[in-house]
């Protein structure tokens, strides 16, 4: 191995710290939704960015900005980055994290007066929240072939503006001719969970997206007086809703310590103090690296379903309306950020992504892996969502020395 | 005991199928709120009725109607009656029953030519279900002292109409004079619950309204993605709640078989279906007859509460915003029921009202009591309610013999 190189920390935490400031919250949060004024912003201070490290920043048709840092040899770069766009009310770290990095290793490379074979470049991606334009990760997705550009482009938000009208507002609708390639995809992002922190480590290489499905499960039952309705009559739609939830959890609990499964959202009919709830709708969420796993939850979801309708004389309809595969990371690449811990003597965890990210669609194009950083109490998406900094510079490290392996190798 | 008299009871039914024609519904029910239009035209054919009978229809400063058939000797009236107003889309006797069965025993006291020693009358009191206007009874608790008329006529609907402006809007803002006395009083009602029906009874009499707390439960756990947080690490506020549902209900399931527990309302935050549930907040209504037993479940649901609280790291807060002390009727109206089922070779069980009635208030005033008739799977306010004629007919039965009886005593 060669001898591993390591960033300009402070330098790092500067251009987060000044990133932050576009969208910043009172809370010590950052509001920067996608194609918004603040996301213009961003995208001017990263082009400037780009541009004072000698790079020419570069905007395909769905806003996606990319730099490309030259290597000895012509073709697609190892590609490293995420996205700066954020949800209402997030963090400071989720997604710019991964973009300035990026900038960060590009900046250290020059420092240093590295030549890599293979080019390495930097992107930033249009809208990976989701939350302005529905779904996320829009525009990895077109990269990956997943949407066309004309669909994404037709996304609409609350107020009904169009993200292709959006993207030509804020002067960020380039040419096709620009999306980005990549021999290999690396993404450091926040772990947006507690894991690291309970293994007590600083950060983690990433061993895959896990799947996810997606069911809706509705219970009805017969609306009745809270008064009258003596307790063995009643066919109480909530209170078999409660029991399954109770079951939804077990059965996560039960299979491995690394399924889980999340009833997020619930709505009771009539939703009134004195009236036995006739029907109860709620969502019911699995992820689980193994797609076999996924489908016996399900299985076991709606055998349960079953005996607590038959049981309580209800009627249930579980709809499972949505799946998304696992997609586990290239082991060449997981490999590399394993080697990039050992030469910089730092303690890796392998563990699975919970939640969606650029990288996942990457991964349907080019080898692609993720490092984790530890996230304080595991939260994200909120305010509080806090990295400390050296755990943030041990990312930027293993990003840098795992990008220089790839960028190496024949 | 005399011979018992019976009604007219095609009379009867064809009145109840008239007043139902307004505010008649396409799916067989009846909207016909407080106040409303329709509130006036069902008031203007129950005066030209009282009118037929040869009787002086009085309305009072609450919109309440009566009407006074004169006995032998001067003073308050056995008094019988209901309300005319019904819910959105409810059924066509919740209220309807009790009025133009009074109705037909003061036709049937004429027919018969029977003198009363003392005078019976009728009312229809003025938003007895609080949809319209909250909250409910407004207006036999004026005349129970329970509230002022001026608070009843500053409750304002949805569409911050007033009370009393509707009500001098529908021609029907009367007298305090007018307000209706009684010796006692006498409510002929739906059970609006199952148990008649599961008895294979006819009717019943009441032994009283029960009595009603009302709690506000709120957890707060911490809301975080559903992915990336393992099982054992969350503080999910809704499977501590679905536990605590669960428990509630086995709480009256455990006292005995007249208590009764509901959660109705139910609501989540964010309410997601990839965020664990960081809040969820429900309300839990106990009813017994025992005002020890409802303090006894407020206790055990505290306990309930706490107790999961600890064992899954949630913060819980049980609010008990509301109680409604339980109102047995008057022993003496309760016998005289009884006699006139064995007048008539009915039998009767006796069973308590799970929901409020004007009867409740009536009975702070003087002695007071109800009778029940039988509905049709259970089922009130929805359209589907109904009552089998034959039941309305043995109700009617009962409450002209109780009338008489009671009307009779010294």
């Amino acid at each position: 191995l060669a001898q591993p190189r390591t960033v300009n920390a402070a330098r790092l935490h500067a251009s987060l710290a000044d990133l932050a400031q576009i969208g910043a919250t009172e809370g010590g949060g950052v509001t920067r939704l996608a194609l918004s004024d603040e996301d213009r912003q961003a995208r001017d201070l990263l082009c400037d960015w780009l541009r004072q490290a000698g790079l020419i920043p570069k905007c395909d048709d769905l806003g996606n900005i990319s730099a490309v840092r030259a290597g000895r040899e012509q073709g697609p770069p190892v590609l490293l980055g995420s996205h700066i766009d954020t949800v209402v009310r997030g963090g400071r770290f989720d997604g710019a994290l991964g973009v300035l990095a990026a900038l960060e290793t590009l900046r250290t490379l020059d420092d240093l007066g590295i030549e890599t074979r293979r080019p390495v470049g930097l992107v930033s991606w249009t809208n990976e929240e989701g939350v302005r334009f529905e779904p996320a990760m829009t525009s990895s997705g077109v990269v990956a072939g997943r949407f066309t550009a004309a669909y994404v482009h037709d996304r609409r938000d609350r107020n009904d503006h169009r993200f292709g009208d959006e993207l030509r507002r804020i002067g960020y609708l380039g040419d096709p001719a620009n999306r980005p390639s990549a021999a290999a995809y690396l993404e450091l992002h926040i772990e947006q969970g507690p894991v690291l922190e309970s293994l007590g480590l600083a950060a983690g290489a990433v061993g895959g997206i896990v799947g996810i499905t997606w069911n809706e499960v509705t219970i009805t039952g017969q609306a009745d007086h809270a008064g009258p309705t003596p307790m063995p009559l009643r066919r109480d739609a909530l209170t078999a809703s409660a029991e399954i939830i109770l079951g939804v959890e077990r059965l996560a609990r039960e299979r491995d310590e690394t399924a889980v499964a999340t009833v997020g959202r619930i709505s009771a009919q009539p939703n009134v103090i004195n009236t036995i709830p006739g029907t109860v709708t709620f969502s019911v969420d699995f992820r689980h690296a193994d797609p076999a796993v996924l489908e016996e939850l399900v299985a076991r979801l709606r055998a349960l379903v079953d005996e607590v309708a038959r049981r309580r004389s209800v009627i249930a309809n579980v709809d499972r309306f949505w799946t998304s595969e696992p997609t586990p990371f290239d082991p060449g690449v997981l490999g590399a950020i394993r080697d990039a811990g050992a030469a910089l003597g730092i303690e890796l965890s392998e563990l699975w992504s919970g939640a969606g990210h650029d990288a996942k669609y990457l991964a349907e194009i080019c080898p692609a892996g993720m490092i984790f950083v530890r996230s304080r109490g595991g939260l994200s998406h909120c305010e509080a969502e806090f990295s400390d900094p050296a755990d943030i510079e041990v990312g930027a490290n293993l990003l840098l020395n795992t990008a220089l392996a790839l960028a190496e190798v024949a």
